[in-house]
């Protein structure tokens, strides 16, 4: 069987951002890469024209196809026969630019990958989401934890209700790196994270807090009521949120709560979420991702492994795995399963099938929107003594 | 030299509760004699008469002080001479019964060791308060988690400031037991801690959230201003809460949550506590004892283990400690030492000394109180939604 | 029901070593009395006169009951009148006084609990276990891991056939301790244990891989056939290996591993076991007693804790526990254990019972006697260049 | 910088097994195009002719490079012009072809990656060694775990003495899915490991002790100097030993053990290692590969993870990143890290430079050649009662 059957060839993605010195540019692109179904094939690297081009051999762009801004490839790309256009943008610049790259690929009908949180604010979200529902373009958010197996086949055994009726969701974030004021030091990835016209309303709670807040929602399909919110900023000088945590009320009457740092000593990238049903309780944490405990009262503690051949694995699981058990998977591995879940939906559409936009596996534009919305009402919150605002949203996936 | 010297004798320990079918007067009992400064003389073992005279053979306690009643133990052993009578009652009853034992124990002169909650409500904390301040006698409170030797350790080095400034603590405790209606099933544990009129206003709050939110008061001294909390019952027919989170604003700044759980599938006593200072965070867990991490930006994460020899380990830590490293200590040992912190007082009270009652290593009436006040304000908070309400008690402790 | 039913009184117990400064004869102590079921009587604390008698006052020794010599107590003790005379006596001296000591107390009716290796050698292990079988006494040695209730736990499963027929055992006893010439530095505990005159044939394997080897022996029952052993020291200048791994053959066609290290930087006394059988496996850690992971392939990894209560929990583990699940038990309560198995013997044996003296749970003069056999064949298999050796002691349980 | 600079270009994969159905093919694929300096561009992918062209969409290979056989791939590839021709020949056969493709390869000037084991007996290996050594190539051998960040950065520690002299190494891998025979279920994996005419002398000795015995090498550097042996087969009707432990001595007094299972109970790829130097140990472990413990007397442990960014993470270990720590790098990563290396050399060798094949970061024919000598004379030594024999082969690195 060809690679995107029945398109047997590789998706042309494209690349906004991931200039020389970025990070997730090249994140993106090997995620991408990664099975052999999508190719680098243009780019506008950098907002700087200069350096746009000069990164292109990094990702063996051709020159050609190396452009000085993302309209201009948009508008050339958009003209290329069909058979050479690139199929879809991958967005991974500083949050502020994210709107105005992606409105302008969706309107242009590219297929897009934009890296979270989704826009500058809840307004440019909600205006996307029009774009994206009349374009009927492939639209995925990099959720990226998403994609790791073991949080995929909880989320099956969950909407399965394996664990029952969920009455509780605690997950956290807890990083160390903003323990001091960086961004005072000219580290360019502090600089952009904590100034509020580029990051947005929120610091920390932007940057992982939506993670945290995210995966219980992906895990659990519990749609939210309300949230009362306490956001700190306890590095001097800084101008957004460095710490805070959230409590959220579900619909069903379930608790949650969603802490994130960035001033914990030490801490790397420590997402961890607790989810508790009547039927058994999960624990499971990013920096050791290939297990998950499911505890059920009177039974031994279980360990799933991330195992695709096992009988207590499921589909979801079994889908996302690239390796038996015991040869550990990470975080490029979850990255490409949301761009693999996304190229099932792209090649879909290119063979003249009307693809889902809400219900996906991969998180989607929608998502971004409820991203969005968490964000300001979490600032809201906070900044009116925490005090208890709406938090569903009409875009809200189950 | 002699045991509890200058005094050269053991202590004599009274046991109120503790009967045939308890738990925690046997916990009390081993704990107490385990270093072989105490010995069990007198008690009154049962609210039964009958039960109590049966029960004094299980602790080797003679039938002539093998009392009917706690009113009759204690006039009767205050009239014997001073080197027979009893050196201190331990208070192991229902939370509903602690408050008339502790205060006429108190009032007749005697030591005491009370089981937490300490008391029904904070007007009986409040009333205990000033008995024990007029008879300065000890009176020791089992927060026993105190007495592991990492939380002394982790707490010397806070209050010496090698954590920095603390930013933020949470804490956790969540178990599983009570996951279905136990207490409808007649089972003596559940059946008290969910009946308002023997647990008090809150169930899992005043069971288990006490204990977390004392051990980040205890290891960081930081003083509380306000607390907002939600609490939730989630099993059907339950009276008290068995779930709740509880944000708190401290003095300084600082923020803190706490967690309780009692319906979280196959967790045990879960007791966790995270602490993020400016110059390094913490991490400790109740099931795994003698280990805490300790990070700090930029170097490899430190796993202090319990080792009383270790140039690491300060003067707090090493005096909780009985063994060497590598042979754990656990549950027992920790509530031990919190008996042998508070015999340190008896011996130097009984040695006409002076005694403090408030700054002591041992958790005690104070924190009592302010245990009691932090149940009052928590289940008070969660029923005005969740509203800030004051938190600091004019007792706390620093 | 009264202490040691039908006896209902504490038995009496002599310490023999124990004195100012040691560490053992306090853990003894200890865990002997933890229960209340015994009570320190008598003493030959010391082999120096006036530390012995100076010691007492520590234990609660009355002062008449204080000796001079293991000699003089024996001699006394058996006149006293059958109600006041001690029931067992408790040896913690060196190894190489181990035997007269422990024939003398066996031949004057006491029964003993004597620490490991039990003897000098092993003619003196011979020689003893006549006199045990003869006088028709208990008699315990200290392989303390045997008393966690896991380990129980686990050796009943096998017995029972629920690991399937076991092919591998893999023991291990990793410290770094002696990583220095500490011996050289006057260091009692590093003193004696490295000299060849009180410590016997073997350091390492004498002292800590005879216990990862009783361990393996205890949990599955497997009767060794021959040993092919490596014995090293790593640390010049000392006398007796330091390190070494013995290869064992059992005559079921199993093959196991052990190996002991003094000089492995920062461990501590991690003892660990790991068994393999046709139907699943397990692994257990001392350091992390509350603890085994039990896998099949296909099912998730199980993790068991030590949980009185839990339906998975057979009567072996829950005989073991004084807590339930979640607050951790230790090295104490599982050498308590020990005690209180034994204990169980010496009432049945004061009561008038025939006592079994082989197949026990706790330890006793065979697998002392066997200890020795493995230390003596270790020894000589590595002066043999590893040649393999006769391992299988006629006294061997099963 | 362009790709494989001074090159600038991408390097020409060819695949050599890896057809439908094949696990490692796709590893291999995955690994060396996962920085984009790869491209898969020719294909051998099935000694079954229609198989092999079959297959070819699946990697993307052009018709005209599908080949039928190896030989016509190194027969075409050859004559084609230099700026077309592949540059590397990867080989992800069955042990049983290993030898001859790749000899072959070598012959015609073509760089290889060849699974390990390397060849099917020793005498092979030493062909091919004299091959590679006349053809000056680039000769990887995928010991993929040496490719961790933080066993090369513990590599790197040892070399420079931070661990002192190496007393002892403990390696083992420990895997179950062998417990069951399998092989006599057409498994395909199985099949061929327990085939003897196609796996070579031993099984899980031959498939995964190699591994054991190399990660120790690799990190220490240590040389050997005698093996004995003990090797097993558990499971009944299976021809090849499913169980063994072999020890070693090194030249420099150092002893080292090596297990290997295929028979324990949900065991996975359970590769660990323990290193004890006079100076500090450390500990690593594959299932959870981003975190590695280093111990020293006296200090808290510490756990070094995986952070390019750290000061403790030297030049090796930061070579090996492409996270920063806390996201998680795995299997893959790791896999792509044996490639990038010797990429290096491919790079370094089209550039006219004269390359190292022996002391490389990669492991090469030398530690090929090694690894067959460790398997024939661990077979030896078991079927002479663990005699010791010897294991330094003339070609082991240093």
């Amino acid at each position: 069987m060809g690679i995107n059957a029945p398109l047997n060839r590789k998706l042309r993605m494209a690349l906004v951002g991931g200039g020389q010195g970025s990070f997730i540019g090249r994140v993106h692109s090997i995620a991408a890469c990664l099975d052999n179904r999508a190719v680098v094939t243009a780019g506008a690297l950098s907002s700087n024209p200069e350096r746009a081009k000069a990164s292109a051999p990094d990702y063996d762009i051709a020159e050609s196809r190396a452009y000085s801004s993302y309209q201009e490839m948009l508008e050339t790309e958009a003209k290329l026969p069909e058979d050479e256009r690139i199929d879809f943008v991958s967005i991974t610049t500083p949050n502020h630019v994210h709107f105005e790259v992606a409105d302008a690929a969706v309107k242009a009908g590219f297929n897009v990958v934009c890296d979270k949180p989704m826009t500058f604010d809840l307004d440019q979200a909600e205006t996307l989401l029009k774009s994206v529902q009349e374009s009927n373009v492939v639209f995925a958010v990099s959720h990226n934890y998403t994609g790791y197996p073991l949080v995929r086949q909880a989320r099956e055994m969950i909407l399965n209700g394996e664990l029952g009726e969920i009455n509780a969701i605690r997950s956290q974030y807890i990083q160390g790196w903003l323990r001091t004021q960086l961004e005072a030091e000219d580290q360019k990835q502090a600089a952009w994270r904590t100034d509020p016209s580029k990051s947005g309303a929120a610091g920390a709670f932007g940057d992982i807090a939506t993670h945290a807040y995210n995966l219980g929602r992906y895990m659990t399909g519990l749609l939210p009521e309300t949230v009362s919110c306490s956001l700190k900023t306890f590095v001097e000088g800084r101008k957004l949120d460095d710490y805070g945590t959230a409590i959220i009320r579900y619909e069903s009457g379930a608790l949650g709560s969603v802490t994130a740092s960035q001033i914990s000593h030490g801490r790397e990238n420590d997402v961890e979420i607790e989810i508790d049903g009547t039927k058994g309780s999960l624990k499971w944490r990013q920096e050791n991702p290939n297990e998950m405990i499911v505890r059920q009262n009177g039974k031994p503690h279980q360990i799933y492994t991330r195992d695709p051949n096992a009988p207590f694995t499921n589909g979801s699981g079994a889908a996302a795995c690239r390796l038996p058990s015991g040869h550990p998977e990470a975080f490029f591995e979850a990255f490409a399963n949301v761009y693999s879940s996304a190229f099932d939906a792209m090649v879909a559409r290119a063979a003249g099938e009307t693809v889902e936009q809400r219900d996906t596996v991969y998180p989607n534009v929608y998502d971004g929107v409820e991203g969005m919305y968490f964000i300001q009402q979490c600032v809201a919150s906070s900044s009116q003594d925490a005090a208890w605002l709406p938090l569903k949203h009409a875009a809200a996936r189950k």
